[in-house]
């Protein structure tokens, strides 16, 4: 529920070992490539990077000790190699360097699967709002009913809130970035070479390459947590539409249900909406997250004592529990099932009430929005007490005088008063394969 | 403490007063443009949008029974102008249109501010880093001396930090967007003019255009407080640092004390980093916020019913704090006093142990670095028992042989261990002039 | 909206103020008593100690310079007073005594008010709790129909909620206690009569006499602010409760309106549960400030540098938060309006598919849990597609055979299928009535 | 690192799993005991709930699609017994029954591991407490050097914190409560035996009886989190303050040094506080944690769609990391070596300017506190500029006059200057021991 789709697995300690290794191999080919280590052992260095060659739980254990998981993993990876090989091994490179490259790395490859789920969860919203541009729903506001407006346009504005995260998430891929700083951030253990091996390195592992080492400047991991927060945000609130407009009462959507999913161990008539429960109990975890890793940001001159220790887990967690619930959203778009004639029963529920403003509008040019709003809401009381809208209406003498039966019964159809809803969904639609 | 430089009066209520009233002004006059409102009613609404006219202690009383602040208002400009005038205030929007639109737009003139903030920030940090090339200072690691580096490029890393905030802040600015959408985002009450009306808007405003009205899709909102988290975690970074270099026993940097400032109510000799104290004092309470509004994303179809609500003042205090923290940040670099014989001194406190990575450095190209390693461990070790670092390093006869007592010398020169230091100097400035 | 009820006043600047005032008098007073202050400089001391008698605002802006309110406050407290009492103002004090122990009359007062709300609205709980006994409303799990219960066990529920919060808050406030340590805890500026006096100025002010100064071990603080966010979290429920009933396809329940509440400045047919909301919209934004106070605990050595400056404004926020949250739920629960006729109707909704675990435990006994579960769950499938549930149970042989016509009718009315409702309503009003 | 002590065992899935299935054996044996379920079949169940018996990955993937863990294993458990018991397996228990009763036993265990570890750390402070009552430190606020104070004092103060986090624990333990309410917390599956089999239930599990069901009223969740939020607190005081007194340029204590403990990957002179920085940056990680927690209390109607969920994997991560963290620190404290050389060496380093404070006590009595403050200021400024503290104080006339040269010496004097340490450190030991 909380490790599903394919983020998981990129952020698992299988993978962050293989981004450590990663590093570690980039760093013996860039240093060979401006000659401070012999080609050979650069290759025979790369070779013994793969992490099916060591012990995930011993290094982990190790780690405890040292402080961080790449000190053990230099050792382990030292002893891989041959005696020339091994002289060369981590040259130039701090902990820190392995660590902060592999967190990029393993980032990097989490957005990838995100960006994805976020474009196919897109295409499901994309369809839902080009089909349904005339099927009318109740629009709520602080779950009143409002105004009518085509679904189609809801399906838009949460393709909207898609475009933008994905947007936002690959923007913040192109800043992920490489770190090679050496002890204290001058690379004063590679001499003259620092910038040239640094630079090789980011082109190696197809990462940017940061103007300065990032060691205590945390901006980049403060902007993943920022924007892994804010898609979080966009997921949670269309899962919690999406659990609003399947309850009982409302019955206008429903998540399509595979033979066992969302029964309830007692209540055989249940069908819940799991799929949109797991993505919101996913999505609702990471402002925690978000706010401890900005919490972690203030740390300590060269290095700090707490703040980046406290990062790895923690974007770990982040990336699992955000990639979770885009898969989960995935899958609950791509199998909505609607329910148009339940939607027309909810509109009509109110007896044309959630027309008024239709009614105020079509009064407005005439009798002013104040005017119109006043005698309005006196009608709107009336019909509340038992007489038809239609008919409190036209008993306001201004109101009949000015719309007659025919001009208020027209205010009082849904679909006229669907304003520029249909532009509004071909600009989602624009924007969702814009940036395709 | 919580309310230095010039982003609080950007945020207070008088602040939120007027734009919201720059909302109904820019309206009126949009609909005027598309011809749906005549030109002198528009005239004469602006004219009544000047917040000296209202009483912003009984807008916000009836808002609470409003369940927002613009209901109010609207009645209120209502009676402010003239019958005809009147029946054209708000026409077609919503009372979200109007807090969302005044949100950004106190967010504009706070970010303005904040920029300029963090300019002068990053202008105090580039004398610093231009300055101090050569003036070497210990880098440290989990609070202990690792490694010498210049304290130009101390302050060149603090810089690095400002310049990307700012790059992030001034991206964010540029995603503040007018709302207009009406009651459930349709645009419906203004018919076929809607997108017209909205564009005007907009541009009347100096806010972006949106794609859709973003009700209940809170990106904007949710990556703003992202970027403020990040930039008050750059502030609690720079500011914890000159704390910590200010500590009696450390000594390096202390702020300028004016008369008075930083003093004790009981104890006469000391000279309290009251500004930096401040700094991060502010920025600590940020993620708590961030964390409130990514969380109060997921609102409820066409208007929350908690979410939205809880943004209101939660941004306020969002953009009050990290301004404050950076107006403090700001004074603090402005005129930091450093002390660079304490930091030769502390240099030295360990007698050289500091340059042991240096010493590994320069036998690695032939003994290779784990052996190196080995070998200045052990001569550490004899060091901090009592024996010079020299010569515990001179006993050893593969580093005496290898190095001689030249080359230790020099190996424990902290000069001669700065790497590129002064290419990333170079770099981090030319970011922040780029940036200009 | 976000500073109702009583507890804003109870938590603003001149609070803070008078209770810094009330410490010197009493620290005064309590010295006077072990006889190291002149009784009649204790008496000037405290008659100057009226927060009439000070400029707020300048001593707001003093504060920054000084790093914290109470180094300027002591100041014009000295000025107020003739020449020998000045000598006696403060006396052994430091400035973080003054302002904790503040913190801790403030919270006093705040809990006082708090505790109030809670327990009127547990009053208004406890009213429909044992008034809607009979009242079968469908019991919504994942938002979904799943069983009946009575009205008033729902009512109970939330009731325990907030006796609960009230236990804890009345805990809470035995543990307010004064704080003087002196500049670093050791009292050693009062010489022999430190504790004597620490003593004394807790029993003048009425706050519990800790072992020893907690300076920078903030578990009050912590303790306090998990407690209020505790409260917060149950008004949310029950707000959020009272949200969902309001809804317009529910319908079950809806705050009492006044004139103008509620409204909508354009949808003139709306009524919003907007006391609800705003209990809601409070309440969310507590957790991110309780997350600052616990964040802010690590404080260094003897007194904090950074984190217990951020914890001021934040205590404030916090109580003026949960304060108004439950203010605003006080109000919504005392003029609660229930609907039982739309109550009934949503529970025939289904055709009476929600009492499916009532016929399975019917059936238990005879056929066991997993037989009878499956052979329903099969028959609500049958009802889902058009056949009214009683029938299609029918045509199950079993079903038929054990139950017979009667037996089914008997498992399908809502009334009989409340299990011990009546006992744990009599058990939240005996815990309500008990902690009076 | 984040999962070191006895915690994390006893959080893990396995413990989970075997949580839940005795939740299953007490409820067949409560049932059995009221005559609702044969003895035999009751044992047969409960035979039958041994954790090693389930696949718990394969448990795992089931709980995505049911929603919630407990249903996929409540048909595993029927899968494992005989026909006749499988009747009985589960009945009048809903999941949700299932999984809170889980986390309250999960909790439980890993809160009588904290409390163990917590009173472990606290020996260990309660030692340093008592063998330092002479030993003195220089006291700093603001991380400036303020006035001294016994060693034993801070020790003794970072008592008082361990004690309170382990009395809020252990108050937190005796709520937690067993959870049996059925579909809608009415009971009603178990018609009038409902409250028998929940007492017996309770009863059979060691936990609480709680007065209602509590499915959405979350106070249990919320005051677990805040306690555990607050014992993270204290955890990370202590280990800052360790952090900072390990610094380089401190160097009052260290922690004990395994061989390969704390070392760098590329400084070999490095001695790292790895246990301080570890406990510190679990502890860190905690209040986002609590936050969501408590965020996910506003929980709808009888289940909640997205809070409830949401609760499960962050209690465990909070109880893995608050354990970790006390883990950490109990060894750090237990092995913690001070250098009372280097405490004197840092108090002799502002030529006694520290004890500015204790001159203005000396002279309060003649003088008054703030003319004894102007005058030491006055001092304390020429004896920064290069005169000894002692001469400069000399040639105030009227200190001279008031103290002489021997009173001025003897207030000079660390020792002189300690107040009531000791009275306070005895009072620390006493709520230790009272507490056992």
């Amino acid at each position: 529920m909380f490790a599903a789709g394919r983020v998981p697995a990129a952020v698992d300690d299988a993978a962050w070992l293989q981004a450590m290794l990663d590093f570690e191999a980039a760093l013996a080919r860039a240093s060979a490539r401006v000659g401070i280590v012999p080609t050979e052992a650069a290759e025979e260095i790369a070779a013994a990077c793969r992490a099916e060659l060591y012990d995930v739980d011993e290094l982990g254990r190790a780690s405890a000790d040292a402080g961080n998981p790449a000190a053990p993993l230099v050792k382990a990876l030292t002893a891989q190699v041959g005696e020339e090989a091994a002289a060369h091994v981590h040259r130039g490179a701090t902990s820190q360097d392995v660590v902060d490259t592999a967190a990029m790395l393993v980032a990097k490859q989490a957005l990838a699967v995100l960006l994805d789920d976020l474009h196919a969860a897109g295409d499901a919203c994309a369809r839902l709002a080009d089909a349904h541009r005339e099927t009318v729903v109740a629009g709520r506001t602080l779950l009143q009913q409002a105004a009518p407006l085509p679904f189609g346009l809801k399906a838009a504005s949460w393709l909207s809130g898609l475009v933008e995260a994905r947007t936002h998430a690959a923007a913040c891929d192109q800043q992920l970035a490489a770190q090679l700083g050496g002890a204290v951030g001058s690379l004063a253990a590679l001499g003259d070479d620092g910038l040239a091996v640094a630079a090789g390195l980011a082109r190696e592992l197809g990462l940017t390459e940061p103007a300065l080492p990032w060691h205590t400047i945390r901006v980049r991991v403060g902007m993943l947590a920022g924007v892994l927060g804010v898609t979080a945000g966009v997921v949670e609130k269309i899962a919690r539409d999406v659990i609003l407009l399947a309850q009982t009462e409302v019955g206008e959507a429903r998540e399509a249900g595979a033979e066992g999913r969302g029964g309830s161990s007692t209540m055989p008539q249940k069908q819940n909406p799991v799929g949109a429960v797991a993505a919101a109990a996913c999505a609702c975890r990471v402002p925690g997250l978000v706010a401890t890793l900005l919490s972690s940001m203030g740390q300590e001159h060269e290095r700090a004592a707490e703040g980046w220790q406290a990062e790895w887990e923690t974007l770990s967690d982040l990336l699992r529990l955000v990639g979770s619930a885009t898969a989960h959203l995935r899958v609950v778009l791509e199998g909505l099932a609607l329910d148009p004639d339940r939607m027309r029963e909810n509109l009509d529920r109110t007896g044309g009430l959630l027309l008024a403003e239709s009614v105020v509008t079509a009064l407005t040019p005439t009798l002013g929005r104040a005017k119109a709003n006043k005698l309005v809401t006196a009608a709107s009381k009336e019909a509340a007490a038992g007489v038809s809208f239609h008919d409190a209406l036209m008993r306001v003498p201004e109101i009949a005088e000015q719309l007659g039966a025919h001009g208020v019964a027209a205010a009082l159809s849904p679909e006229s008063y669907l304003g520029v809803s249909s532009a509004l969904i071909d600009r989602a639609l624009a924007a969702h394969h814009r940036d395709d």
